[in-house]
C-alpha cells in the first residue's frame, strides 16, 4: 500500500478492511446458499438512486457488484433528479409490499429539494438495511439491536478484530452525524466503552482524543486529523472519504502513521465493511421473514 | 433546605426544580384552557399502573395530582401484578383507539416476568408522552425530537437555566440508562456540547468529570459521586433517588456542595421537572391531533 512506504519513521500496522470483508462476504456466501437451499428464493435488494451524483453512481456500483459477488440479487430503481416526493413514497410503499424485495436502501444524499426523513419514514422497518428508520435507531438505543446502519456496523467488527473487548476502553469519535457518528457511540458504549463525541463546537478535543485508545474520524475534512490529535499506539479508524483532485483522501492525516497501533488505509479501510454489513443486513431481512 | 444549611462552607447555589416546575406548570395550564377553549376536550392521561410497588404508587399519585393541577384528565389503570403480557398489550391497543387518550404511560419498572420492550412496541409513537417507544427514541438520534423522555427533557431545563447556551461546554453523564443518561446524551450533544458517558465499567472516571462543565449523575448509587468527582463551579444535575433509612437520597454526595457551583436538590431538583414534562408531552399530543 503505497501510502505506508514512502515514511521510515511510520509503524502505524494497516487495518485492512478489505481482508476481513473478503473473510465475512465468503460466510455470506454460505448464509445465502443455506437460505436458497431451504427453498427460499435469493435473498433481493432493492435500492433507489435518486439523480446523477457521480459518488452515488460509483457507490452503488460496488454495492451491486458486492451483491452479486454473494449471491444476493440487486435491482437498481434509478429515478431522475426532478422526481417528486411523493411519487418516491409511492415506490417505497410498494417495496414494503413486494414479498420478493427483502431489502431496500435509499441511496443518500439525496438532491436537493427532497427530504430523506419522510422516505425513511414510509419504509417498512423490517426492510431498512441501512438501519436509518427511527424505528430501527430506536432500537439501537435501547440495546436492542435490529439493523445497525452499516458504517459503523463495519467499524466495530475492525474496531473488535484488534480488541476483542473494548470493555473500558476510552473512544473518541470526530464527527456526529445520524449515519456514523452517533450509532458509532451507540455501538462502542454498548461494548462497556467510554465514549465521547466531538464535534465542530467542542472545545480541548485533543484533551479527549490524546486519551483514547480508540479514535474513529468520520468529518469528511481530509487530513484534518493530525499525529497530535492520537493517543501513541492508538487504534484509528478513518471513516472519511473525500475525493481531492482526483486522490480519495481520509480524515486522516499520513502523520497519524507515526502515532497510532493500527490504522485504517483510504480506500481499502471502512469502505469494504460498509458493503458487506450491507449485505449481511440484507440476509439477515430474507432470514427474518422465515423466523 | 436543611441539606444546605448545615455547613458554612458550603457555595453550590441551588439549582430548584420546584421553582423552574412551578414556572412551567402555569404556562402548561394556560395552554390547557387554550385548547380546551378551542371546542377540544382536556388534554387525557392513561397511566398503566402493574403491581404493588410502593415507590411506584407514591410516583403515580404525584402525577395524578400535578395532572389535576394544570387540567389535563388523568386515569390510572391498575392491574395485579399477575396480569399477563397479553392482557396488557390489549390494554394498550385499546388505549390507542380511543380518541379522548391523548398520551399512555407505563409506569415502570414492571414486576417480573412482564416484558416492557414489547409493550412499549405496541405503544402508538403518538401516545408516547414518556419518548419511549424505538420510533420515538429513534426520532431523538435524527435530530428531529418528537416526544422525549421526561427526564432528560427536565434535566435540559434544569441545565438551560443556568447555561442558556451549553455550546461547547464539556458534559459527563454518569450512568447510560435509556431513561435518562442515554437521551440526556443526545439532548446535550444537539445542543453542541461536548457529551462524554461514564458507566460501570469506565476506567479514570475522573479524567472526565472533573473537567466537565456539566454533571448529570444517574447511577442509583447513593452519595457515589463525592467533591473529587467535580470541576469548581460546575452545574451538577442529581437525577439519583434512592430511599435510605426513610431518607430519600441522591447520587452526589454531601460534599459536592462545596466544591459545584449550581446542584440540584434531592427530593426538589430533577422530580418535579419530570412531572412537569410528562405534562407538557401530554398537551402536545393532544395538540398533535389538531395540528
Amino acid at each position: 500500500m503505497e501510502v505506508f512506504n514512502n515514511k521510515t519513521d511510520s509503524f502505524a500496522k494497516i487495518l485492512c478492511g478489505r481482508t476481513l470483508a473478503y473473510q465475512q462476504q465468503l460466510q455470506i456466501s454460505i448464509d445465502v446458499q443455506e437460505h436458497i437451499a431451504k427453498g427460499h428464493s435469493a435473498p433481493c435488494l432493492a435500492v433507489i438512486l435518486v439523480g446523477d451524483n457521480p459518488a452515488s453512481s460509483v457507490y452503488v456500483a460496488a454495492k451491486q457488484k458486492a451483491c452479486a459477488k454473494v449471491g444476493i440479487i440487486s435491482n437498481v430503481l434509478r429515478f431522475s433528479q426532478n422526481v417528486s416526493q411523493d411519487e418516491l413514497i409511492l415506490e417505497i410503499l410498494r417495496l414494503n409490499k413486494d414479498f420478493y424485495i427483502n431489502g431496500v436502501l435509499i441511496q443518500l444524499p439525496l438532491p436537493q429539494g427532497l427530504d430523506s426523513n419522510s422516505l425513511l419514514e414510509a419504509l417498512d422497518p423490517k426492510k431498512d438495511v441501512d438501519g436509518l428508520t427511527p424505528y430501527n435507531l430506536g432500537r439501537l438505543v435501547s440495546n436492542r439491536q435490529n439493523f445497525v446502519p452499516c458504517t459503523p456496523l463495519g467499524c466495530m467488527d475492525l474496531i473488535n478484530s484488534i480488541f476483542p473487548d473494548v470493555s473500558g476502553k476510552k473512544a473518541v469519535i470526530f464527527g456526529r452525524s445520524l449515519l456514523i457518528g452517533r450509532p458509532m457511540a451507540l455501538l462502542l458504549e454498548q461494548a462497556n466503552a467510554t465514549v465521547t463525541i466531538v464535534h465542530s463546537m467542542s472545545k480541548d478535543i485533543k484533551e479527549f482524543s490524546k486519551a483514547a485508545d480508540i479514535a474513529v474520524a468520520a468529518i469528511g475534512r481530509p487530513g484534518f486529523i493530525t499525529a497530535d490529535y492520537i493517543k501513541p499506539g492508538a487504534v484509528v479508524i478513518d471513516v472519511g472519504i473525500t475525493r481531492v483532485e482526483g486522490k480519495l483522501l481520509g480524515d486522516v492525516h499520513d502523520s497519524v502513521r507515526g502515532v497510532a497501533g493500527w490504522l485504517t488505509p483510504v480506500p481499502g479501510g471502512v469502505g469494504p465493511m460498509t458493503i458487506t454489513k450491507l449485505l449481511h443486513n440484507t440476509v439477515k431481512a430474507a432470514q427474518l421473514i422465515f423466523s
